[in-house]
C-alpha cells in the first residue's frame, strides 16, 4: 500500500509498518504524486477536493487536525473515499493557553484567581476539559451551550446569564454563521457593553466570533476590561491595533503542543488501521520531556504552586512576545510573519505531562485539577 | 544587655541568647525606648543620630542594610558608638533581577543573549557578582569601574567603550555627587544619544545614575532602545510616562529577596558578637525552600533550561505588574503605593538555592554559573 504524508506531520513512522511512506511538503502536494496511493495523510494546508483526486485511487484520507474545512466532504463522500480527522486531539493545549492567561492576568490586575466567575462558552473538546480544571480547582464556572443544552439537557445558562453573572468570559464554540446557535459575532457591541466592569474576555476559538471592530472600540472605551486574543477576524491579517489593547495576543497557536499534534496522529492511525482492518501498533511513544520532574514543599501556598508549575510548561507570555514582534512591518510583511510564528512554533508540552512530587492533600487536590497524577 | 531591635528585621531570634531582645516597628522607635539599650538594631527607616542617641547608652549600631545614609558616621563615631552594616548581602538579589530582565528581553527582542555584547557598570558587591555569572555562562562582558582600576588596575575599560561596544549597559555604582568619579547623571543626553542601535539598559543602582528625563526623551525617539528600571531619580515619586516606556518597571525592589534579609541579619549578628567578645551561635538557618527542587533532561536546550531554572525562582514580570498597579492614583497615592509595594513584597528566594539535577556537562556549567551547586 502506498501512502502520502504531509512531511511536517510528526511520528510519520508509525505507518510505515503497513505500507510504503512517501513524505511531501504539504503545500506541495499535487495530482501527480497521487498516482497509485492509497492513503493520504494531510494537514490544514492541504486542500482535498476533485482536482487533487480525481485520477487518484486513494481509499482512505486522513487530517491530523480537528478541523475539516480543507476537505470536500461531499465529493469525498461522493467517491466513497474514507475521511477521518482528530477531534480534540489539541484541546488540553487551549486549555493550557486559558490557564496561563489566567495567572497572567491576575498578575496585572491583582485579581484572586479562585474568587471569580468564569463563564466558558462552548462545551465541546475544549471547552468540556476547561470546565472540568476550573471546577476541580474550585473555582466557580458557568456553562453556556444551546445546542447541546437542547440535545441532552444538563446544568447550562444562556449566553446573557454568562455576560451578567462571569468575570471572565471564554469562547470555546466554532464559528458558524447560520441557523438559531450561529456563533459569528456572537460577542458584539450589545454584548461587550453588557459586560460586568473589570472582566476579562478570552478567545481562542475562531475570531469572528467576536466582532474585533466592537472589542477594539470597546477595550479603547473601558480601561477595565482586559482581552485575550489568540485567534482574529481576517487572520492572518491582524488588526495592530487590536493586538495592542490585548493583554494578551498570539498567532493562533493556542493549541499549538506537541502532545497535541502527536495525537493528532495517533488518532489517524487508529482509524487507519479499523478503516483497513489492520493490527495497530502499540500507541505512539511521545517524545521523552525536556522538565523531567519538579518538586514543592508542603508548605507552598497554592496559588504559588498552580503558578510554578503551570508556568514551568507553559507560559503565554512568550508567545505574546513573539507575536508582537511579528507586528512590525507592512499588511503583507505581517501576513507571512503571522505564519512563520505558527511554522516555526517552539517545543511545547502539556501540564498533565509534567512529574510532580508534593505532599499535602490541598496541593495533590489542585494538582489532580491540573491533570497531573500523582 | 539590652537589645532594641526593628521589628521587620528577620531571624532576630539568634540574638535572644545573648541579651534580652524588644522589638519594636522602625519607623516609631524615639529616644524613650533606649533608655538601657545598648545594642541597636535598625533598617532603612531610622535615623539614627544625635536626637535619637543623645540621651543613651548605646554601644553598638547595627543596620541591615547595605547602605548607612540613615546613620549619623560622624556622631557614631563622635561618641565612640560601634556601627556595621551588612555590605553585599542583598547583591545576590540584584543578579537575579538582571539575569530574569534580560530573559525578558530576549523574547521580546528575538535577541540572542549568547551574542551579546554585556557591558557591567560599578564592578563591587553586585557588579562583581553579575560579572562572574555572566563570564560563567560563556558570555562577552566589559567592565568599567575607574576607582577600582586607579586603586588595583585590572582589566577595566571606561564608560565610552562600555557604550561604544556594549549592547546591554547594566549600572551598579554608587549615587555620589561629587568628584572625579561622581555618578549622578553619568547616563545622560550624550551617553543615550551614543547608544548602540538595539541597546538595552538596565538600571537597579541608584535612580539619579541616570538622567531620568534625558532618558525619557531617549525612549520616545529611539524605539530600538530598550530599558529596565528598578530605581528613580525621585522615588518613592516616579515619573509614570517613563516608566510607561520601560519593558520592566519595578519599586526598587530588586535585591529583595528574603536570603538577602536575612544575610543581612546574620552579617550584624557576627559583627555584633566579635564586637562584644562572643561566641556566635551556629549560622543563621534558611527557612526551607518552597520549590524544593527541578530535574531536567540531558536533551534540554541550553538556553530553554537558563529560562526554566531562573524563572522558576524569580520573574520581574510579577514585580513589574504590581508596579504599574501602583501607577494609577494621583501623586500621593502612588507615593505611597510605591513603598506598600515594597513593604508587602511576597516571599522570593535566590537563584543558587535551586536544587536542579540534570546530566550533561554544559548544562552543568550553565547551572554553576548561576551559582546552582551541583
Ligand atoms: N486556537 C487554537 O489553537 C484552537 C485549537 C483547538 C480548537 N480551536 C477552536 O476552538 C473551538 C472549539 O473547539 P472544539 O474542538 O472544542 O469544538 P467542538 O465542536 O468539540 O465543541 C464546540 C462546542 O460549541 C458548542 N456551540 C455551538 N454553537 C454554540 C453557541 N452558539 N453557543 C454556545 N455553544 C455553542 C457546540 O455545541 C459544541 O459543544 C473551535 O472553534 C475550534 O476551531 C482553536
Ligand atoms: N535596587 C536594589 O534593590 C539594590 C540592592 C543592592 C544595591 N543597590 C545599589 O546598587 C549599587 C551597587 O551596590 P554595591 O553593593 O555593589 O556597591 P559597592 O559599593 O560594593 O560597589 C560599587 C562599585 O561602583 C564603583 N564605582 C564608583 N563610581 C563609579 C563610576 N563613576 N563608574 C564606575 N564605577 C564606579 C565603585 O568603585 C565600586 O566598585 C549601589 O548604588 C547600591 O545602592 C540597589
Amino acid at each position: 500500500m502506498q501512502i502520502l504524508a504531509d512531511e511536517n506531520i510528526p511520528m510519520l513512522e508509525v505507518f510505515e509498518r503497513h505500507g510504503q511512506l512517501h513524505r511531501v511538503a504539504g503545500r506541495s502536494l499535487n495530482p501527480e504524486m497521487l498516482k497509485d496511493v492509497e492513503v493520504l495523510l494531510v494537514r490544514s494546508v492541504t486542500q482535498v477536493d476533485k482536482t487533487l483526486l480525481a485520477n487518484s485511487k486513494v481509499k482512505f484520507v486522513g487530517t491530523c487536525t480537528i478541523g475539516t474545512d480543507h476537505l470536500d466532504l461531499e465529493y469525498l463522500a461522493e467517491r466513497k473515499v474514507g475521511w477521518f480527522s482528530a477531534p480534540g486531539c489539541n484541546a488540553r493545549g487551549v486549555v493550557d493557553y486559558v490557564i496561563s492567561g489566567l495567572l497572567t492576568l491576575a498578575e496585572r490586575t491583582g485579581a484572586d484567581l479562585t474568587q471569580r466567575c468564569y463563564g466558558v462558552v462552548g462545551a465541546g473538546q475544549v471547552g468540556d476539559r476547561l470546565v472540568q480544571v476550573l471546577r476541580g480547582l474550585g473555582w466557580q464556572v458557568l456553562v453556556c451551550d444551546p445546542p447541546r443544552e437542547q440535545r441532552e439537557g444538563g446544568d447550562y445558562v444562556d449566553l446573557k446569564s454568562i455576560i451578567e453573572n462571569c468575570d471572565v468570559i471564554s469562547l470555546h464554540t466554532p464559528l458558524t454563521t447560520v441557523g438559531e446557535h450561529s456563533t459569528r459575532h456572537l460577542i458584539g457591541e450589545e454584548q461587550l457593553a453588557a459586560l460586568r466592569p473589570g472582566s476579562w474576555l478570552i478567545n481562542a476559538s475562531r475570531g469572528a466570533v467576536v466582532d474585533n471592530q466592537a472589542l477594539k472600540t470597546a477595550l479603547k472605551e473601558r480601561s477595565d476590561l482586559r482581552a485575550i486574543l489568540d485567534v482574529w477576524e481576517g487572520e492572518p491579517q491582524v488588526d495592530v491595533e487590536l493586538a495592542q489593547l490585548c493583554d494578551i495576543a498570539t498567532a493562533h497557536i493556542a493549541g499549538y503542543s506537541l502532545d497535541g499534534k502527536i495525537r493528532g496522529t495517533e488518532q489517524i492511525y487508529q482509524a487507519f488501521c479499523q478503516y483497513f482492518g489492520l493490527k495497530p501498533e502499540a500507541g505512539i511513544e511521545f517524545p521523552p520531556q525536556r522538565l523531567l520532574s519538579l518538586q514543592l514543599a508542603e508548605h507552598i501556598p497554592l496559588m504559588e504552586a498552580l503558578r510554578v508549575v503551570c508556568r514551568a510548561v507553559y507560559d503565554s507570555r512568550g508567545d505574546d512576545a513573539r507575536f508582537r514582534l511579528s507586528l512590525s512591518g507592512d499588511a503583507v510583511e505581517r501576513r507571512a510573519a503571522f505564519d512563520l510564528v505558527r511554522k516555526n512554533y517552539p517545543v511545547r508540552r502539556e501540564i498533565p505531562d509534567l512529574k510532580v512530587t508534593v505532599e499535602g492533600s490541598e496541593l495533590q487536590q489542585m494538582l489532580g485539577a491540573l491533570g497531573i497524577k500523582a
